[in-house]
């Protein structure tokens, strides 16, 4: 690993964009997005996925000029053609007319399709809800999760994030409903560790260890059968009311050549607001569990993160580093 | 236990409730829901409960009378003064007047406090997906759960219920985001039987698998972590919207003697409807994994008891059949 500023990662990874025909405020939306994760320490959808964004930019799956086309279906229902747009850039345009919406209706739905890898949920989560609004979000993705008890990937990874103002900092939460990423399989691979046991099986659907053979099966569900009823709900629902593909009829959220059909939906409420800042300073105050430093709330330790590496610089993989630089034509891979 | 015909049921718990002063309409409501518990294989949340509805009527806590009322702060945003109203009288009303909102607006949200227990929110979601609506169904309840690394109840047992209309009968999920409900500790303690681990802690904070120590103690959230970050974040949007009681403020959703100022949210969305059925039928046809007999639909397996127990009649716990009978004046407790 090699530590760069932001600075630095933004010049780069933005000349990088630029070299690929992404319209500027395109790019820097798009680059806030992956820096966000990788200041949060969640690298799996961080600058990891730059090289991705630009190769499918080359093959034409996404259009970097695109924002998206609205259409109201009912007043507080948006409907979004995505039109094959770069995710940030068609999610934080949805985004920005439910709040305007939900301020008047009191809520507002955008269920969009057509639009790429929106990345880490809980980055609009955390925005809308500084805005004095709470948001529901769901996503759906390739199918690389079992149904609890079955043998073979049938639903997205389908996350959810949850932000609601308090009084204070924003509350955030961005949960995958699988047990793991397959960004954290992917990883174990790499590095040829075994998994733990119950995360994932082979292919033939049988239980396995060895991060290579998960890499071609299935990751089990969070929380067993309650996280498999959760993940099968957001599947079913977002897909839906966006009129996206389902189940093993998603692609191109992992692939650099195919048109990404998955689903997002954002609700966004204007309700009352509350002060939620002692009952949040209760459950930190809380004495821990042993094994466990202190009680977490969600959402916190990553904003910890982001702090300590806006002043310190972000750790990078040395080969993500060196291959942002060869996309922005600085050459480092000589 | 013993089985009871449904029309039987109907008829002596109605009586129970006549003797109550609850209007025929609200003591069908209330008794629709807890028969539809007891009849899906969930009798925590069946007939169990109607002795303490009634107490709670007896202690002047709930108003069999009160049907909520109605605010709407924003077009698509209803407040609801629950009025210390019969859970299902309440909700049943809200959501009466969400469909219709939200065939208007697309999407309309009710926030409800000042409302008894809801029981089962499946029952909820199924309904309106028989509409042809979605709905999420939140609910929040006494801090029962301790944080993921606390040692302490801080959070609700805070159920979700997903409806989606299918295009054959509705999908519907419902789950506790605790790893197991209260009234599974207590059947345990009243079993004599030991919990397994990871399920509750002592009132000291300590694991246990003693299920008369659990009851004074913490039940763990379900999916660690993950499943605390999603409780949590329920317990913050729905208390936050509904302006309800959050933590251990909570009370009366266990007891007999005080008012009930827990929360529920019901989403309503009326969007795109769609045929899901192949893809059920694809999970469905899934090869099980090793001890599994078949991949199953959350909804269905209740769904299935449900027409079973209709023709072949309830199973009820003596004692709570025996005590339904007394609060009916027909005095079996001879």
């Amino acid at each position: 690993m090699i530590t760069v500023s932001v600075d630095n990662i933004r010049e780069v990874a933005g000349l990088a964009l630029h070299r690929a025909s992404v319209p500027e405020e395109h790019a820097s939306e798009q680059l806030d997005l992956l820096l966000e994760a990788d200041l949060r320490g969640v690298p799996s959808h961080g600058l990891l996925r730059l090289s991705r964004i630009i190769r499918r930019i080359e093959n034409g799956v996404t259009d970097p000029h695109a924002r998206g086309e609205h259409r109201w279906r009912k007043e507080a229902f948006l409907a979004v053609d995505g039109q094959r747009g770069l995710g940030p850039v068609v999610a934080n345009r949805a985004i920005t007319s439910l709040i305007e919406r939900a301020k008047v209706t009191g809520i507002a739905v955008a269920a969009i399709r057509n639009s790429n890898h929106i990345g880490m949920l809980g980055w609009y989560a955390e925005r809308v809800a500084e805005h004095g609004l709470s948001i529901i979000a769901l996503s759906t993705s390739e199918a690389l999760v079992h149904p609890w008890g079955g043998r073979k990937a049938m639903i997205g990874t389908n996350p959810i994030a949850i932000g609601v103002p308090t009084g204070g900092a924003p509350f955030m939460m961005d949960t995958a409903t699988s047990v793991v990423s397959m960004g954290e399989i992917h990883d174990h691979a790499n590095r040829r560790q075994p998994i733990p046991p119950h995360w994932a099986l082979d292919e033939n659907g049988n239980p396995t260890t060895d991060a290579a053979a998960a890499k071609k099966g299935a990751i089990a569900p969070f929380g067993q059968a309650k996280g498999y009823a959760l993940g099968l709900g957001f599947e079913l629902l977002v897909t839906s009311l966006a009129g996206a593909a389902i189940g093993r009829d998603v692609t191109g959220t992992l692939d650099d050549t195919t048109v990404c059909n998955k689903g997002d939906l954002f609700i966004v409420i204007d309700g009352p607001q509350r002060d939620l800042q002692a009952y949040l300073e209760a459950l930190r105050a809380l004495e821990p569990a042993d094994g466990f430093p202190a009680v977490v709330i969600p959402g916190e330790r990553g904003r910890a993160c982001r702090d300590q590496r806006l002043k310190e610089g972000v750790p990078l993989a040395e080969e993500v580093w060196q291959q942002i630089q060869v996309l922005a034509g600085l050459g480092a891979a000589e």
